[in-house]
């Protein structure tokens, strides 16, 4: 079992102006990680058949794996197919399941008569094996040339998903019987990336040279990640199991969760072990961590509901913040966001609350009250804490970091450290 | 003026194994193309000194221009700048000013006792030309050799932003004076894009080979986009609003917006402008489309609020949803969306109101209503409209799309279409 390695291709002008964030990838990235292949890099290349070609060429010398994605739609813009048929030599031909699907996805589902162009989607290079794509109206390809495998998938999120898991991840693993790869991620919350690298000086030096640790930073929450490699599945996991124990004993005080979940899962299922139910009064977040608390598959075990109180006025006929309190403290301070807690727990009769408020920026500030600055509040029934922030990010940042602290916050609450 | 393009260089395992979405490539892809310079490809690394330099070669073979961004951090997998050192024969050297500001931050900001670790992010090879990073403490830096710049950012997105426009483009284009890229960028909705791509057929045909046209697709709502380039700024932009006047002619029965920017911007320029409100009910998207209302500058104008009613009992004591329509046609219905954007409209007092309820999945689908069914309602004073939607993507896509679609009915609303 030699090292296998994959090249991701992004085709379209999009991701190179900037006007779409290349998602793709990283599930790609997540999906061949899995079964042990690395991905060495990802190229994103514009709609043009030049730029395509060459790296086609530059990632087939240091790659057995391919992917690439984007550019099959039905417009003039989307030239993958045609290129990778002259690429490889063949000539194009119509494949008989795909259209029969295609036919079934307009006249069944979308009930409208198919055009030319349509039918044309149906069309495949005869040299390419066709991965059937029932989510969608572009069939996936592979192309093999020299031992290197070139998979082709359409760029559109939920179809590249399902070809990636149904046809791509099954046929490398029969192929190439790649390496195991293997890592383990834990999550810390109060301590910052430079004193987490003081904390676990003597961890990281006794790393042997095969185990790689990455930080990765977020606001006062960092990840830390071990990763190793190994032929031998068994081995690999006994090793990465005994390294992560004994990281895990060194962040004990600020490690939040030892699996690859974000804060708001944390909770979730804190709350789900405990039978126990949330509501949200959300200002400036604007719903943003109902959002987050609602995003994953159960999330109605444990949330209950909110209030989104961006105008003051819904701060005071909603969740009661009496007008002497917005009159002297104002709308962020201590005072709102502790009612706005306490109001939402009680009408929504839920375990714990969190609520917050405070000035995301651009514009809103006050002499007493800066840019960034934020209010949060948790509730269970026994008690109300609230804590300040002050960030100095962009609006959209500003959101997400509020989210997350607020988040945090509740965890603490509910594990009874605060 | 010669033709100038860029080669993006992003440092991190994070990116190769999935577990980070690349946003920074957007940004920086988006301020080189709006001062003319083409991004030509887009390269993820991981931490190896071995592909770093590998990616530094290749790209200075194809670009005058090579943007790395990551891999400046405190910590042990932050090789990036002792690698560039090498790679340009440099040696390493504290930079003063980095050092103050840096001081600064942990002993003014933070309030805590700066670390060796710290100290170091103030070194610099004395070969390159610093960029001082006032949002943070790794500091930005400036390589040139025959011809090529390359400059070197943090990957933490705030201060990536904040180095990119202040130093990195006036430092470009005083050197490159690149040719004018210019893009116009439309978006349709209610018709899908191969039916588009029929409607301006002829369009497309008679535009000039200079001229490019792409599609976005995006369920049920297409954008498209004309770019085009020139050493003259008039003539670029004359040539390209003229063919843009005929583009907007031959899809103006499904035209949105003639700007490039999301529909809930142009919902919110249209309530804006006649100083009107909107209130949101939410259940199955769980705040999104509060979210998305509220994350842009300037929401509070027209953004009062929402009921987040996740759990049953919510919609009835907030949105007086009966519990005969629960127990006869359920949450999911007609019946139940149109009361929940009445009742928040005449509760918060708004002009208009928007109302989801819908099956997100995985789970959750019943004989009767499948998953990924949604109903979406809207409500002025005049009257309550509503609508079915039959979704076939993941939970988050299916929250994403059907936000889209709510917010792109209360448009047709607000706009008399419906």
């Amino acid at each position: 079992m030699e090292s296998i390695n994959a090249t991701i291709i992004t085709i379209g002008d999009e991701l190179l102006i900037g006007q779409v964030i290349d998602t793709n990838s990283a599930f790609i990235a997540q999906s061949l990680n899995a079964i042990g292949v690395a991905v060495k890099s990802r190229i994103a290349v514009g709609d043009d058949a030049k730029d395509i070609k060459a790296a086609l060429d530059e990632a087939a010398e240091k790659s057995q794996i391919i992917i690439i994605t984007g550019g099959l739609g039905p417009t003039a813009d989307d030239i993958t197919k045609p290129l990778l048929n002259h690429y490889f030599g063949g000539k194009m031909v119509i494949h008989e399941p795909s259209l029969a699907h295609i036919t079934y996805i307009f006249e069944t589902i979308h009930k409208r008569p198919m055009i030319d162009r349509n039918r044309k989607q149906a069309e495949v290079p005869d040299v390419c094996e066709v991965l059937f794509n029932e989510k969608g109206t572009a069939p996936g390809m592979l192309f093999k040339k020299n031992g290197v495998f070139f998979f082709s998938l359409p760029g559109v999120p939920h179809e590249m998903k399902w070809l990636t898991t149904t046809h791509v991840i099954p046929i490398i693993q029969k192929a190439f019987q790649p390496n195991f790869i293997g890592h383990r991620t834990l999550l810390t919350a109060g301590i910052g990336e430079s004193f987490l690298a003081e904390l676990i000086f003597a961890f990281e030096n006794s790393l042997p040279p095969n185990i790689k640790l990455a930080y990765l930073p977020n606001f006062g929450m960092v990840r830390l990640r071990l990763t190793s490699s190994n032929k031998d599945d068994a081995i690999l996991n006994k090793e990465l199991d005994s390294y992560f124990e004994s990281l895990k004993l060194a962040v004990n005080e600020y490690l939040v969760t030892d699996a690859d979940e974000p804060m708001e899962v944390v909770v979730g299922n804190l709350l789900k072990s405990k039978q126990q139910t949330v509501a949200t009064a959300e200002s400036c977040t604007g719903g943003y961590i109902g959002h987050l608390l609602s995003k994953h598959a159960g999330s109605s075990q444990f949330y209950t509901g909110g209030i989104i109180s961006y105008d003051n006025r819904i701060k005071t006929e909603f969740l009661d913040v009496s007008s002497t309190i917005l009159q002297t403290v104002g709308a962020v301070s201590k005072e709102a966001v502790e009612q706005m807690a306490l109001a939402v727990r009680a009408k929504m009769n839920t375990d714990y609350a969190v609520s917050v408020s405070g000035i995301m920026g651009p514009g809103g500030q006050t002499n007493e009250k800066p840019l960034g600055m934020v209010w949060i509040g948790v509730a269970n029934k026994e008690k109300v804490v609230s804590k300040v922030f002050y960030l100095r990010f962009d609006r959209a940042r500003n959101i997400e970091v509020t989210a997350s602290q607020a988040i945090n916050l509740l965890r603490l609450l509910i594990i009874n450290k605060i």
